[in-house]
């Protein structure tokens, strides 16, 4: 086994540094010199691609367009709107000055003190307060409405502890921005995309997640609604993986965006908006991985199918690599992505390791012995069964084991995240299970901030979600004792 | 007309006030709050997405990947490369504080004083120093090279005078930054991309652009040397679209990177950058355009045809819409975007004007006669020609129609930019095609930096390229009579 592989950390001894060894080992992305930054490196970048254009066109075919918006944001737009500027405008990048120059009494470079800007800039932590500035110019009648806006970025927030994907000081991200002449259409169109980010959570990252509306405690900052997708982790912590807000009137209230309805009378305009991050990185290699490294799911894997010849000798090797080039010619032309790996300068044995270090799917292992008997060594990343096949029917073999592992996968993650759930009824009970069990737990609440925020102070849980489909039925709040007519989510989380 | 469109400028009467016109009124761009920072509207941010669709395969094609670093910079790593400092460490964005806190004395928000980071960030103005810091630890022998890293991102410069799209404050680009373990390849790296910047230019944006060297005072700071691409705007100033640059060992040294060659020994490693940005954008628009509005060359129009029916009355509305549906839809299996603009409480005349304005390359427009007579109307946008054209054959009539606006708008464009390349010989000349010409001037220079930085400031006139193809040639410098071996090309430029 590879030295780098024998170096990740075991996730049941530490799961957070096994998750952290994945991330740097795998190739996936480090920390850089700037505190909280991280860098993408090629491999995570090109999961994070195959994320972006997945969804970038889901976004267009539900009829958004892509803009771009400033980075910086003048201060005093987060005063405008009152809760907004309690969750958004405290922690993050301010830029004061516009020139450095040289440092008179020595080497190097200095603030130009001449150089203060009027009024402080501060790095976008999210966009509404520019953006609605903007829209102001774009919107005078309801022949301008909808606004169906979204933009690729990054964004700023200045956490003090941060974890590479999960939480770090800038981040890559969509947002959308939409703006309606009707409650009931912005309503509408917050729910269509939490269900687009639903889908794709689910068909692309095999990632099973329950969709639900967030407390009042737990709401972005200036929404009147928070919709959000909940996945769970292997160790039992849920992951808040994208959300989409129903923003009511308050952006188009404090940034002054009236319309001249059908019957010309000035209305405020409704506003929404959804975002995903490079966090699903985090979640995508929490949620599948394991102690050998990355599981990909094939639909989201840069290299789906790896290929390595065994050989000894120049005249075999040659003999072996053209033999998997023809096969790779035909899997390519099936739509699958091969990469060959013929380096003779790295042993097969490390070339394995690493390769499950990477998750990629498929692994082809090609020698003398199968060459003779028509056969090939397939090993599936998901299970790590290996199997000799016949070459003979690989292709259409290959193909439908892309969708086979893509389904197990999101099985596997499903079985689990289920077998987390569990109902409780009293106090105790939802001590013990968050101490012991972790994952979901399932529990009657008052509806109250209060309460919730005691909860919180108490064990660290918070209410994840108040799930779309939970039925209406009457109990008790397990902590205040109050009547409550549904079960919430509650769990700890990242 | 429609009055939008009356209201642009003639290029003849303000050249700048008519592309600021051109880029507001077709909805490409506007100036928003921040001064000097562009908000890139939907439809010129499609146009965006096209280029960098075709850019990046272009990169992956030629074997480089993808990645991302951080957004800040410490204040420290500019000084580390001597030159560079000097040329982008100076106007630039710095953060200086981490948070905001509730102003003591009344409303809003103001810097906490005591978040003040110890060492100041700065919004990365490209991305040399933070990348060159990273690849210290990726590079250890010669085994780890080439890196081959590009990276799409937006940079802020603290421009005073900013245009949209031309010079902006923050804008988007892409930079690729690569490392080598020899002098040679890495001279091959940056003119490999010099050409792929060429043909994208040519072929894509059918901008002709001349390709050569930078003179040594036009030079990135802490390049060794400069390639570049030059294009000629209709008002006869010249545009830099894009630019490569030979590092040297400059970074390697700067951050102390090395890697041990083959024979064991530690080498500095060389590096290459390369970068083109949203200024591509403003030479697209500046390069074709015409007094009607925007002139696009297919294989960038975000809409390739729009079809408009003509008609009086429900009926006939739905007979002709129906009819267009259908064009549409053979139109689009060939891969052909269409729009229908069925909208019926906008007139013909309004459209027409519009999508003149918006450059859209195709227009098609159907009535009632022509569903009698089985013709349509067909206008192209670069010759505003209309002719009836039968509907049978339509769909290969404005297939070919695609590749002939192409290579006509390069045709076009290529005879004005030879038109204006003007060889002089005597300072007099100089001078005189400078104020009554413009263009390119092709001319001796002794090849000093002191000649080079005279002519400017007498003229504003800058070397832009000494290209590729320009013959051996004994000649007098046209400034101070010194003996020269080649002509160079003169302009005053965007």
């Amino acid at each position: 086994m590879a030295k780098e592989l024998k170096d990740v950390t075991k996730a049941e001894d530490n799961y957070s540094q096994w998750y952290n060894d994945l991330v740097v080992k795998a190739g996936l992305a480090e920390n850089s010199a700037v505190r909280g930054c991280m860098v993408i490196k090629p491999y995570g970048y090109a999961i994070w691609e195959k994320m972006q254009a997945t969804l970038d066109k889901m976004f267009k075919e539900t009829g958004h367009e892509n803009a771009y918006f400033p980075l910086f944001i003048p201060k005093s737009f987060f005063s405008k709107e009152a809760s907004h500027v309690e969750g958004f405008a405290k922690e993050c990048a301010v830029v004061t000055h516009y020139r450095l120059k040289n440092d008179p009494d020595g080497k190097g470079v200095v603030v130009d003190p001449d150089a203060k800007l009027e009024e402080e800039l501060i790095v976008r932590p999210t966009s509404e307060t520019i953006i609605w500035n903007t829209y102001k110019g774009w919107i005078q009648s309801y022949r301008d409405l909808p606004i169906l806006c979204n933009q690729w970025a990054n964004v700023v927030r200045w956490e003090m502890r941060t974890r590479l994907f999960l939480r770090t000081a800038e981040f890559l991200w969509q947002e959308g921005h939409t703006a309606h002449a009707t409650q009931e259409e912005a309503i509408e169109e917050a729910t269509r995309m939490i269900h687009v980010y639903e889908k794709f959570a689910e068909e692309w990252m095999s990632l099973p997640v329950i969709v639900g509306h967030k407390s009042p405690n737990e709401r972005f900052a200036g929404a009147v609604d928070t919709l959000t997708i909940e996945a769970l982790m292997q160790d039992g912590k849920a992951l808040q993986s994208g959300t989409s807000h129903f923003l009511g009137q308050n952006f188009a209230k404090a940034f002054d965006v009236q319309y001249l309805n059908k019957e010309g009378k000035l209305e405020y305009v409704w506003a929404t908006s959804w975002g995903v991050s490079t966090r699903l990185m985090g979640a995508l290699i929490m949620a599948h991985s394991d102690n050998n490294g990355l599981v990909l799911p094939p639909k989201l894997a840069p290299i789906q199918v790896v290929m390595i010849p065994i050989y000894r000798g120049e005249e075999q090797m040659q003999t072996i690599v053209a033999k998997l080039r023809e096969m790779a010619d035909e899997l390519r032309a099936r739509g699958i992505s091969v990469k060959i790996d013929d380096r003779d300068n790295v042993r097969s044995g490390f070339k394995f390791a690493d390769y499950e270090l990477k998750g990629i799917p498929v692994r082809l292992a090609l020698g003398p012995r199968d060459l003779e008997n028509g056969t090939i060594e397939l090993m599936r990343r998901d299970t790590l069964a290996k199997e000799v096949v016949p070459q003979e029917g690989l292709t259409d073999r290959v193909v439908a084991l892309m969708e086979d592992i893509q389904q197990n996968i999101y099985r596997k993650a499903l079985e689990f995240r289920n077998s987390m759930i569990t109902k409780v009824d009293t106090w105790e009970e939802f001590l013990d299970v968050l101490e012991n069990k972790g994952g979901f737990i399932s529990a009657h609440w008052d509806g109250t901030v209060e309460t919730e925020v005691a909860i919180k102070e108490a064990t660290k849980a918070t209410i994840r979600c108040i799930p779309f489909d939970a039925p209406e039925e009457e109990g008790r709040c397990v902590f205040s004792g109050k009547p409550s007519h549904r079960r919430v989510l509650f769990a700890r989380s990242y």
